[in-house]
């Protein structure tokens, strides 16, 4: 019975999965929406834009780590990343801070392009799909 | 027994979801694709490409309720969606008509970086995922 | 007995999908990742960059086949696609191969911006998320 109980409470929570979950929702975005078992998240960008592409890598990827532990999900289970660079010129110093921030094993889909942003001054943004942990 | 049914009914339906569910496809793109309860739609842009940034995002965004209710969602289901801008110097404008769209509490998470589109007229293109209602 | 066998099997089968599996994982990506049903894969460029838009498209697709293929997934599984030109001048001659490769009436939703990639000899890339076969 306990076995089947289980069972029963695990197809139940898939089953509430379904519903979306937003946190830190404001006019224009959530930084996290919820469905499914997948989590869905807001561009994110540096914290200090005066920086160079080293440290707005840095910080922007700190931002993820927060995001990702808020939204129950970590480093770990980031399935698709999308990166954007203001100038193919940043590829190399931006690879150089992700590749050291993946924790080896776990490196998730990944597409890079060159495209302006929000900001002249911003060099770097990531748009991440994740796994929640024990979904 | 009631209860019973009517949880394998919805166990049921569950499992059907993972049926790839196509509509409006041409040899080139599917304009809605639906997959376990999540509902992919092909880059939209506006109705009048002769039209400025304002008149662009509201038609855009006219095409997405049109195609989000074809597919059995709304706007209160976007989970996540990535805008293409011809240049920042857009970026302003097409906020204010997105803000004034997107419901109280149900804003997606969001990435907007600028990129030229199939064509030069082109100012906004949006790409959406969203969750069927019901799903 | 079979029929309810055969039934706890496939939600049970659905239960384990909630698990991450990677292909192909280095420390910068993995080429696929799956969740849930869902495989996502890295962004895709051709074999020969030597070559003009056509051959770089076509060998770009072949990659495809193969790592949809690896993922258990096809062509006719393609759930979104999203394709980086580095000209808008490109546009027409990678329509005219995507529009062949791809199988009548399975279409992916797709979207198609001008951006530039890693190197600047590249003229196209793909990012995907296709659906498992039989998941």
């Amino acid at each position: 019975m306990k076995v089947r109980g289980f069972f029963i409470a695990k197809i139940r929570r898939k089953l509430n999965r379904m519903a979306i979950e937003r946190l830190e929702t404001k006019a224009r975005m959530s930084r996290i929406v919820k469905h499914n078992g997948t989590v869905y998240f807001c561009g994110q960008v540096c914290k200090d834009a005066t920086k160079g592409i080293t440290e707005q890598t840095s910080s922007m990827l700190e931002k993820v780590d927060e995001l990702l532990l808020q939204a129950g999900s970590d480093r770990k289970h980031i399935l698709s990343a999308t990166i954007y660079v203001k100038d193919m010129i940043y590829f190399a110093d931006m690879n150089a801070v992700w590749d050291a921030w993946i924790p080896q094993g776990y490196a998730p889909a990944r597409a890079c392009v060159a495209a302006p942003m929000a900001r002249d001054v911003l060099l770097v943004e990531i748009s991440i799909i994740a796994a929640q942990i024990n979904s």
